[in-house]
């Protein structure tokens, strides 16, 4: 079955980049700074790398969990500034190999790249763009690779079956926040319940899979105190 | 060797208790909802249930989890605001069964309890009850048991060796955050690194436990993109 599927390379304290700052050049800003760190397991894998043309990288246990995730996607979803930010760094053949489905309020014509890979501009939200990604997948899984603001609108409107976490070892303090708690859109006294699907322990990162389950309101389970006094 | 220690239930989200609020029943507020949704785990676990003299209990992995925190531990260091709140809930004989020290403002005689617990405050500050913890620990492991301020408080001040989350699946949305950046310290451009120590994955929480390292400078490590062209 094909799952809609999102991941997020995020620190120990919720960041997946650094803070946005006045920086016109981007890999000079805080963001890129804190970006890379966080990003460090994947750019050093040797299945990404090749993927991105790059020689060399490592072949590991996170090289692995790269390759397996670009085997199980047949579309990607993302947001405008992933994609604006992307399309020049992803050259002629960027790593997709797949339809990516871009949300944005611009119409733009499609862009074509090799290897695959196709960038179409869906105007109409992203439920619509992960429908569109969905049936262009074919069977395989719909990834929403970012950026973090569209993760949370697909988290807030209950389109994400799975979440993938690749949490690096490191506190950063400030930047753009992965759960941002207006945009995930919870009420006082309720949670967003998921399921632990996957550990992958490495010593440069830890990757944890979820099922996303449904926003249900908290219930006080103080079974230590009401139940069962020795 | 003794360790100094840190352990919190957190919520995937970061937060370790749900919002603050005016509700003077603690029971009733909001941060306690959060707060019971985070330690389900613990508060499920038979040897968590079994110091806290309750019946019954899960004989799993998490109270494994739990029975190895305590035997490693020969002190306690917490704040004065959950020294004060667990007072009562945790009776005559409360679950540490060795000192503990509560970093205050207040003076205040030594309280003495059965079990071998003792709560002994500490005017000087958590580097201050740190050490005096670490003499009556007699070779044990210092434990900061809570609240997050005053964990936040020995990690910007360098004073932590290890720390363990208990990653519950859950997002709150909105609550008492473990890693405030104010309360950080840290710097544009700068992060604090981690090592990962070990990972015990159930289907309720993850355990994840770090090494501390230190407070350094974040460099941009693009190796995607700056050297190894194919």
């Amino acid at each position: 079955m094909s799952l809609v599927t999102a991941e997020m390379s995020i620190s120990l304290d919720g960041y997946y980049a650094g803070p946005r700052s006045d920086e016109t050049d981007w890999m000079k800003s805080p963001e890129a700074l804190g970006f890379f760190r966080l990003t460090r397991w994947v750019i050093s894998a040797q299945a990404w790398r090749e993927r991105m043309g790059y020689a060399g990288g490592e072949r590991n246990v996170n090289s692995e969990v790269a390759a397996a995730s670009f085997a199980r996607n047949g579309a990607y979803v993302m947001g405008r500034r992933m994609a604006d930010g992307g399309l020049g760094p992803w050259g002629e053949e960027p790593p997709f190999h797949a339809p990516v489905f871009v949300v944005t309020h611009r119409s733009q014509e499609t862009v074509q790249r090799k290897g695959g890979t196709s960038f179409t501009y869906v105007t109409d939200g992203v439920a619509s763009a992960i429908e569109q990604a969905r049936v262009a997948a074919n069977g395989k899984n719909v990834q929403i690779s970012g950026g973090g603001s569209t993760i949370q609108r697909a988290l807030a409107e209950g389109l994400l079956d799975e979440l993938t976490l690749h949490v690096a070892p490191v506190l950063l303090g400030d930047g753009m926040r992965l759960f941002d708690p207006v945009a995930l859109g919870l009420g006082v006294g309720e949670g967003l319940e998921l399921t632990p699907e996957k550990v992958v322990d490495t010593e440069d990162v830890t990757h944890l899979t979820y099922r996303v389950g449904k926003q249900t309101p908290l219930f006080l389970d103080d079974r230590g105190r009401s139940e069962g006094e020795a």
